[in-house]
């Protein structure tokens, strides 16, 4: 049985802050399910924590530790049997070719995970962030893209000169925008989705040229917006259904 | 400046639990914006805690109470200024004519509400629920319907039952279903979705129709299947949008 170490503890730990993260290269991935997806993608294993033997790494230690150890390291409030930390990947520089989603200060960890998922689904393979997107690797998002984050890539770039330089036509979700249901859409775009809180941001408006919304059948003024990605999924699905029709 | 009392704390703290909601006749709804719309609704307030004065309420005091009091009575890690308690209403028998969804055993709180949420936009009035559902007044329920459930009527009640009745079309979400983008969708219908880790219980499939799915794009094997609030999201966006198009 491995002891985890005050050093090890203080790493791990140190992990859920993107400072951290970003400082020694590293992120914390947790529970079997996931911890294998990423093992079987080219995410690169540091190290593996385990309360029980049930994984099987090459060339590298699975350090069986307790449950109270496990407690010490997880950021669950229920620890799931085992804690791996990966190494960060830095993506190659950003080509877009394909249809591809720009985020514009997505804050909540949960949406940005759920995007990655949605993204996997319906075969999307890069997200561009604005710098102040929330991290990836930021444990709550790991966890809610349950491993789909090994097949989508997360590009933290300054939005303005990327939509700038492409050559793709530029789709923006906006409360005014014309009816998705009802407009023509290119099967190569980049989907432009804004802000929990504040849409899409003044400096990128300018830049975009189509502005899509999804109709309100339910007729009360006081119903939200739907939230990022509620309106990320059936504007995708929108996208993608399009080029079934073709 | 009112005290909050022991029994006062006792009793809404017990509202946590469906048990005693239900006992009771109460549920609390938190957050200025929120208890403003049920207030606005045809619920009945039973009684009002702030700690501001920003409520106008007929005929009954709000308690103006100490941001230490508060903490006592919310349910938030961060308490938002005011807790409401509110009349549990029982919804008169179920009548099933337009579009209608229904939830075989949706059990995460944030799941239900961002689904009560979809159908206030898209105009689905009401949700019939499974016995095993979770509880709509559930306060994690109520805080992520965000005012969406003064306006969508949910019933508990035994779907098996309520599925052999109705004289409309059944469709059911279903990984093996035919592709929702390629199938004919009956405008009044009901779309019965399943739960998170056991999709459509074994006595529903027998009374159900029309399978549908959502075609999976990227065709990774580890993909796990779209989160319920998601599948919803695409599937009611794909029967209204139909609408428009006849």
């Amino acid at each position: 049985m491995h002891s985890i170490s005050k050093s090890q503890q203080k790493l791990i730990n140190s992990l859920k802050y993107k400072k951290y993260r970003h400082k020694n290269g590293l992120f914390v991935v947790e529970g079997i399910k996931v911890i294998k997806e990423f093992l079987n993608s080219n995410y690169s294993l540091k190290s593996l924590y385990s309360i029980a033997d049930v994984f099987s790494v090459k060339n590298q230690t699975v350090n069986i530790i307790s449950p109270k150890d496990l407690k010490k390291i997880s950021f669950l409030n229920s620890p799931q049997v085992a804690v791996g930390v990966f190494k960060i990947k830095t993506p190659k520089p950003l080509k877009i070719k394909d249809l591809t989603l720009a985020l514009d200060g997505v804050k909540d960890p949960g949406n940005l995970g759920t995007i990655i998922r949605l993204c996997d689904w319906f075969g999307i393979k890069k997200i561009v962030c604005s710098e102040e997107t929330v991290d990836c690797y930021n444990p709550k998002v790991v966890q809610a893209s349950m491993g789909s984050l090994t097949r989508v890539k997360l590009y933290y770039q300054d939005l303005k000169a990327v939509l700038s330089q492409t050559s793709l036509p530029i789709y923006a979700a906006d409360m005014n925008g014309q009816s998705i249901y009802k407009t023509e859409l290119d099967k190569k775009a980049i989907l432009l989705m804004g802000s929990e809180s504040h849409g899409i941001s003044y400096p990128l408006q300018a830049l975009v040229e189509n502005t899509l919304s999804i109709p309100q059948f339910g007729k009360h003024k006081e119903t939200d917006s739907l939230n990022v990605a509620m309106a990320t999924s059936i504007m995708l699905s929108e996208f993608k259904r399009r080029t079934i029709e073709r």
